[in-house]
């Protein structure tokens, strides 16, 4: 069913239809870990309803903002949100495969490139390999190894990857980011509580960079009492 | 200077040269985090004073605990402190090179081996390289692709290999985990407290084993106002 949020970030407006994926603290965590220099040109592989460009419009002095998509369904209403909000000179919707952004883009022509690739590995539990749903979570269009190669193509020397994946995956993303020369520069857990194993793990990797990676401290979303904690807040931009 | 330290745990004591490397946090952290089967076989690469095969004695079940130590003086003060500890018939420190270690055991002889590794990679700031405490500090003698080659030739398959290490390793650490077959399958951020940026990595692989890893809560060693966390004091022993 189509319903349109208000985000309460710069008055921005995003369309949603409850039978595809809507977007999670993830992807909002990832368009805020990311950082892209003025007038940066950004690529966000797998953009769904167009949740990660919509944000870092606001969040960073992007000149422009690309956001693939591969449901057709999903594209349509990023192209609707990016109108409604008035951004369709800095967000550009791209129905197509990122398996195929050769035939999208040239090689090396972003500053950076974002993903909140889905998460779940294709395996035994998954009945029906077709639904809009079964397609954004699981890794049936794309896997990690895609996402890297995607961004390999994409990336100008020097230009940053962004990722929010699983942390039980992090070995995976390790292996795929120096496979790819990509190399990981920084890593943020992220705990439900203080008191919590990690759910998901932020990666940023540099292309073409040299070894030296920076662990931060890991960020907490919610307080013991289960209030925000200041600093997912400000991340929402409610404080 | 030679000195003798009480352990307080189990009565244990531990012959220590302050001309030397003196054994800190890392390695009770560490010798905590492995786990053993009972009557398991433990080797420890790289042991200085002995301090991790002695922890490992009165904290696992292990039936017996080799440690090889390339400093004869470090060598011979572990000797003394099995000895004095009347653990001779479960602890037996070697004197010898990890990177020759087919030369002082068979291939896949052990249940478990840890290490606590040199952590400073050899590089400019280096003036000295034959002095005692920049070995025990530096990579010269061993290098974390020597400690898992090292660990590689000893467990048997599904062994455990736990190693402790600098989270801006934690890259390496993953690749050299994949090329010598020793999965990754749990690693715990430790934090100096719940704010910081994490200060090491605990890593335990296991030898032969499928993708599946587990990262933990971090573990937290102080409270705000400075004091030990209870956890701190558990693997201490002092609660």
């Amino acid at each position: 069913m189509l319903r349109l949020d208000d985000l309460q970030m710069n008055g921005l407006k995003l369309y949603q239809d409850s039978d595809y994926f809507c977007f999670g603290t993830d992807a909002v965590l990832l368009a805020n870990f990311a950082r892209v220099k003025r007038d940066g040109l950004v690529c966000d592989l797998g953009s769904g309803n167009g949740i990660i460009p919509l944000i870092m419009s606001q969040r960073t002095k992007a000149s422009k903002i690309y956001g693939i998509e591969i449901q057709k369904e999903q594209a349509e209403l990023f192209s609707k949100s990016v109108m409604l909000n008035s951004l369709s000179d800095r967000i550009f919707p791209v129905l197509g495969d990122m398996r195929q952004v050769d035939k999208l883009f040239d090689r090396a022509s972003f500053d950076c490139v974002v993903s909140n690739p889905p998460y779940k590995e294709v395996g035994g539990g998954i009945k029906n390999l077709s639904g809009s749903m079964t397609i954004s979570r699981h890794e049936i269009h794309c896997g990690i190894e895609d996402v890297f190669r995607a961004a390999d193509y994409l990336l100008k020397p020097a230009g940053n990857f962004y990722m929010i994946h699983r942390p039980e995956r992090l070995c995976d993303i390790m292996m795929f980011a120096r496979q790819f020369k990509i190399e990981p520069k920084r890593i943020r857990l992220v705990l439900p509580k203080s008191e919590s194993r990690p759910s998901m793990v932020l990666f940023e990797g540099k292309k073409g960079a040299n070894p030296k990676l920076i662990m931060e401290k890991p960020l907490v979303l919610l307080n013991k009492d289960g209030s925000e904690t200041d600093e997912l807040k400000a991340i929402y931009g409610r404080n």
